[in-house]
């Protein structure tokens, strides 16, 4: 089977988008057919993104030209509520805005200032290491999960499925700047405004707080920062806990068969998985005060992107879910 | 008055001993006369940290050198322990390691892994915004504070004396790579190694862990990181409080007459402290979780080390305790 | 004399105008009284740079408002050309900009797209090491020299004045990102586009080029490139000289007396001289190819900008040249 | 046929080594099957180079462990030198070291400061772009090149063969941090030394300089710079030329058949690059001073080492010269 499923990626010269056409470059059994731009449309993808060797052209987007078997949607929120219940009529959907990943239309509404309009539309939440497979593996559109959702849910979901979370979970949660996408022009996106700088930002009420909780069930209290990097993703997770004992063999056991998840003694660097799908995890416990201490990384553009939505894919089209997807982290 | 106060600086190719020589060429009123290095004894201190214009000439320390005023001490543990008793007869001494921090002599061991020798000497735990001036005025040996302590009390002491603390305060603490210090070289602080990563360290039984309760009255959770940058310190504080109403007049209110402490709105970065004694904090309430969230940056080789070093000696030699020192950072 | 010496800063927000303010605060006999912005008057200084820490408040500029010692413009090309004319009326101006450099309005026009308008107006080049300084003290306008002319012309200079120069000096020069200024707001100039990046730019025709030319008196190639760092400048000289002799002690010779030049045996790195109005140099001569290879660094935004400019303003206004100018670097 | 090519890398902890190791996990037709380290025997790889997912267990070379098809050599030079002529007895020898490179063994002598010891073996130089390919397909013993030499001749040898150079091609080269390996531990090489920084070095004599005249035929004026970022290579060639004219053309027409080599009309950076085989080339010409000022790009430890590496393995094996080598680099 070579390169027989056909691919489109709207949204092709953002980040999430690019690295969707990068790792396709490499998948044995899909290729990258349709790549569409508001902005660039009819220029080639390489002038917009001269890292990626292709002679792609970029194109305008309108359901009409999508013939592909999947169709990966990399845009603001807003435009997959807009297209998807057409477009799931033509090709399988991958959506990696928020648009379907909350269940309550009303939080959505909330977190995201304008009404959910696609009602009767649902998507599959596509954690894979934490949702049911078979539901994923049938879905027609997929929400692919956020970047700081899938950093913090991998690390606190063996604790609150062993019972063993007592309090408000801290999420102290810090992301490289790639997060921000590539249309942002403020000032403050300079490369000099944050070359050399660090700190917290959207302190009280981040849109991916009620993702978290909408999975882990519990309230939790979610800081985000910036890291002067533009990749990578760190989450230290501050959580009290019944009883911290062996820790590390209840993440083992919990991720025994996730060939995605590794859980590890040294405390990880984002470095260590960036442009990896991979998510090491290092969990530990602190007697003095009783907190359970789980810190994860990932590289937010692919397990927090473009690469979970490969995976999703994978299991969407029967393949190995590992397919394509790159293993270790390219350093340094 | 012109450069009357005369200056030693005991490990001056160190970080925090080059930034005291640094500091001290714009201070109207005291001039460094003598730099030591136990490696570089004989060579021009410009040789070794050629940032420096200067004529200074390193020598071997010994405390028969010292005639000067003050004598910083900017070396490992236990340099301190072994020479201050003797150094304090000839000079005052301003202690930049945690020989002289800790109340506590079975906590230095327990932390420091070295029993406390110097039995009988005290130092004064120097953080001017939070402890009695005249102790530091009158003090023969002071005991400069660490830069995570200095980050994260002056977060959170507001909230201790105002009796608002409920919970064990959790502190996410993040601080640029200079916190290890120029004479690491082992594999992880290489350029290559840290470039582009970010990750926690030393999750359990930290050294700054004591330090703080020990000032604050309260256990804590410490977890520190490293940021991809040099220069700079953010401490993330997430605690729970019996009431988070007006927090922002309330850390206003504490600071009010500080110079060096500034209440801001903006989410600060450590960017913006970078090169100063300032220390910027925004404190804010959740009322999701009933979480105070006060964010604080420094800049840890100054407010958090030799410039907080110098603001000491300015009240310990009856000066205008702003004297010499910048206040405004260093951006981009 | 304390603080006599009043000054205004026209476009206060951008990164060489804000560096101004910043240096001022250390300077013993100015003080900055008036600071303007064009899109953010009515604010405070320290809102639109929270890295200063400052009471002044933005305002519109006119010249009107100007009552001040010495007006230093931070403007882009126009603007100085438009007002200096009359503002020379009211104060002494130091222009950072490029109107006033060339003294032929030809190549003006062909290198700025407009046509030189302040026909009559004439400025003095503000390089001391290499000038008339008695030019520079009697100016009622400087035109204060760009970043690359000031890192090249202090390392070729000395090769032209002894007559050594053979062939068309090659330039390669490489600076940090903020010579971009902080109001350019492409995509090419994000955070995430730029860091770990590296590249050659502007390959023809670079605007400093005339401006270098003019002093050396001979044609160069000139090749700029972008460092992935925000603050420091360096510049390869590759020369074909007549003689490599002694050129360390040419260098010397030529330097002995300028506090501001160092000549240096080990390669400097862009990072010594952050922070300072410094410029190192290292002369080396290759038998090999019979090429001169001179490198030199700077902080573009220091001794490439806001401190060149205050340096000249100190000879402008009788005082020491070096009053209130750091000399050492921050590192790290 | 599926990973039936079997490969041991001999000093798989250092950076090329463990390159090589990840760039072989998405290579089709071969598998790291020995890994080896002098320091870290009886380690797993994973334990040492965090980033790499794998069970392989490292080893201490001798020439007997080997029954690989493919044997890589990333060690210091001497190394190779003393091995190669044993191991090509048991397995095909690609030594990324400098060891074959000169086929001067004098010139070997006076840049590494040691004899060419292994008199009568000869390695092929495998610069696939530029050399007879038949020559290296049929190699026992094949010399991968520099990482400057293959950025430096790329784009030099496309003027060299036209006959167009008519001076001493003047190359400004700079690297990222990678370069210098993993094992270097002097305080230069510290994280807080370099970043934010940029220099000169080796100005006089770099050991690259003969390599990159073997191949050109004329000499060079060679200077390499150390870029504050861990991976990527740029070099700005100088060339005085006969003539300027159609030199995109030229260009063009030389590499039309190169997959790994895009001739591009906007100056590219190292980032673009960054985790891919390719070398971006942007020629143009000067007419001011008769320049023509070439830029290349390259990842230095891909196409500059372990990439080209698997190129010249691909070449030997009869395999296409592209096999599971990543052309679009790592962005952002």
């Amino acid at each position: 089977m070579k390169r027989t499923i056909r691919v489109a990626v709207v949204g092709a010269t953002g980040y999430a988008g690019a690295e969707l056409v990068r790792l396709f470059q490499s998948h044995p059994n899909a290729e990258v057919t349709t790549v569409t731009s508001a902005r660039s449309a009819g220029k080639k993808l390489s002038e917009e993104c001269p890292w990626i060797a292709s002679s792609l052209q970029l194109e305008t987007f309108h359901p009409g030209i999508i013939s592909e078997d999947f169709t990966f949607l990399c845009q603001e929120a807003g435009f997959a509520m807009e297209h998807a219940p057409e477009l799931i009529k033509r090709t399988r959907v991958i959506d990696l805005s928020a648009d379907f990943r909350l269940k309550d239309p009303l939080l959505y509404e909330q977190y995201y200032n304008r009404p959910f309009s696609a009602e009767g539309t649902q998507g599959v939440y596509g954690l894979p290491e934490l949702v049911d497979r078979k539901e994923i593996a049938n879905a027609k559109l997929l929400a692919n999960p956020g970047c700081y959702p899938t950093g913090t849910l991998l690390g606190l979901m063996p604790l609150v499925r062993a019972g063993l979370v007592t309090g408000t979970p801290v999420i102290d949660a810090k992301s490289g700047v790639s997060g921000a996408g590539r249309s942002k022009k403020d000032t403050e996106y300079l490369f000099s405004e944050l070359s050399g700088g660090f700190k917290a930002y959207a302190v009280s009420g981040h849109r991916h707080t009620p993702e978290i909780e909408q999975l882990a069930g519990v309230p939790i209290r979610f800081t985000p920062h910036l890291i002067p990097t533009p990749r990578g993703l760190e989450v230290t997770l501050h959580v009290t806990v019944s009883s911290g004992e062996n820790l590390t063999k209840l993440y083992e056991e919990f991720y025994k068969n996730e060939p995605f998840v590794n859980v590890v003694q040294a405390q990880p660097s984002i470095k260590q998985v960036v442009g990896s799908n991979r998510c090491d995890i290092c969990p530990s416990y602190d007697e003095h005060t009783g907190y359970a201490v789980i810190t994860t990384v990932i590289d937010n553009l692919v397990k927090g992107a473009a690469g979970q939505a490969i995976q999703n894919m994978n299991l969407m089209a029967g393949l190995t879910e590992t397919t394509g997807l790159p293993i270790s982290g390219l350093w340094p």
